[in-house]
């Protein structure tokens, strides 16, 4: 908004590839005692959604961006790893992004200290935007706030066969959606719209949010098939109630009395397979797709072609995951 | 600095005070997962020595001290006690403040969390006062990178019968004193002194942090004697090399083969007591003094004489825990 001028215009094609190389940067630009964590941390890759989300707001008709959004962006996805490792921590996460997690790698203490130092290095890194961008800073913390939010809901509701689908949908409007909302937002705001357009889009990375999240919520049910072979961490198993298994125990309330105890990998296994029957998989995919069709209808209103063709690319490719 | 005239002036007296129920008031200002969380935090209370050196860093001849700096010492004990929370899922610590503490009372899971919200608390705190000195959020994000660096090298030694004493004056300087240094730096800048006298009062607030965390360590020592009838978590008993030890070892060497390996609390009182008797809590305490002494040496050189006086009455008082 103000002091656009201070930013000068890159384009949009490449703008990934410049996010990545400044995330690498900066968990390379790190002292000794954090560096091995980091750069662990630097050697998975993510698919960047949130990164790709917020350069696509701020995309221009022309098919640039301001050089600000690849900071914003990178200090996005710095923000992303930090609740990841923490995550990992509150979940007990052996694997992140098909490596051991920093927590398995190095223990709990140190995945504590790498979250928090990691949460530090996103507030440095948008500093210098601050000082054109008054309030972003309080924007990242407003969104941390509404994350740790959610997860604390998601904890308290461990275990909780009763809980209702309209709780779980504030827990995930939380723990994930708000740093959808954020990226769409930041873009939206670096790119100088006026706030109207930069609600709607953060609007509309609220809804995206909604729906990655419930996806990821079927993938975690789709994939127990292969439970015997390898036991891997799941929802299930872990007495972590997701909207598949809230919409089977409401067909087959029976299923409640697994929830919250100590389940056999061949239970998981057995569940998981029932949920999945029961239809709490395809329909828990039918309400991420209202949310996709949501935040399609709020983009078509982007009145830029070009970044409404960029932002519903990007919208397909999580529909995508969600078939 | 910039927009001094924003910040209305009040008395220093009863400062702490009102820092207290911003404080108490931002721990209830929450949404019911985190409240039970956050108003047992409130339900204890700690000495606020890094408030205090704030309020008075802050305070001008006449007695009164900026507005703004009520809120700042209320940020800087909200991310005080922030570490704090994972401080005790790092060291698995069962009390905190002669009460349970958030990760004993609600798991280490909830801890983690209820941590990265009060970080975020703080930093939506300071956001208002950011508007005016813009530097002030990049270095709050700077000190807490300071402390996780400390941690991160003080979980690396846990166990480490070779750490140096300057190695451990390294992992202490971030581990506490990068926050009374910021609380001295920050009270300065919003009584809108020159950058030399910033950083002077800064510099002193360094090393008021390692003489109180070098009297920590003392304390932790002196303490042992009761272990038997009750066990409670001690830095030798962790693993936790702290300088008494340090300098015990230097003085018999075989105490290293203690360190490291799981002691009995017979053990470690006995080790304790041989710390005390070769002279590593009275030379650590030594150590401690002369920093109390570079710290007044700093102080002296205030030409406000309201200032000076309660900078050095501060610095008596920790001082004072000292001896």
């Amino acid at each position: 908004m103000e002091n656009m001028e201070n930013s000068a215009r890159v384009p949009l094609e490449g703008a990934l590839g410049a996010v990545r190389e400044a995330l690498r940067r900066a968990l390379h630009d790190v002292q000794p005692p954090m560096l091995d964590l980091t750069a662990h941390l630097a050697g998975t890759e993510g698919k960047n959604f949130r990164a790709l989300l917020l350069l696509a707001a701020a995309s221009g008709e022309d098919g640039t961006i301001p050089q600000d959004a690849i900071t914003a962006a990178a200090a996005i996805e710095l923000l992303h790893l930090a609740t990841l490792v923490h995550d990992d921590v509150i979940d007990d996460a052996d694997e992140r992004r098909g490596k051991p997690s920093v927590k398995s790698r190095f223990g709990n203490k140190a995945a504590v200290v790498c979250g928090d130092y990691l949460f530090c290095k996103c507030f440095m890194m948008v500093s210098e935007l601050a000082k054109r961008y008054q309030d972003q800073y309080e924007l990242i913390a407003r969104a941390v706030t509404k994350i740790c939010l959610g997860e604390m809901r998601q904890l308290r509701h461990n275990g909780d066969a009763a809980l209702t689908v309209r709780r779980y949908l504030k827990i995930i409007a939380g723990k994930t959606s708000a740093l959808f909302a954020l990226s769409m937002y930041s873009g939206a705001l670096l790119s100088g719209d006026e706030p109207l357009r930069v609600r709607r889009l953060a609007r509309a990375g609220h809804y995206i949010g909604m729906a990655f999240q419930l996806t990821d919520d079927c993938l975690d049910y789709e994939t127990q098939g292969d439970i015997l072979k390898k036991p891997v961490k799941n929802d299930l198993a872990e007495g972590v109630v997701t909207m598949p298994l809230i919409l089977a125990m409401a067909e087959k309330p029976e299923l409640k009395e697994a929830v919250g105890r100590e389940l056999t990998p061949r239970e998981v296994a057995e569940i998981a397979a029932q949920v999945v029957a029961l239809g709490g998989v395809r329909r828990t995919r039918a309400v991420a797709q209202r949310y996709c069709d949501k935040a399609a209808k709020l983009i078509a209103q982007e009145t830029d072609g070009r970044r409404r063709e960029e932002l519903l690319a990007l919208l397909e490719k999580i529909r995508v995951r969600v078939y």
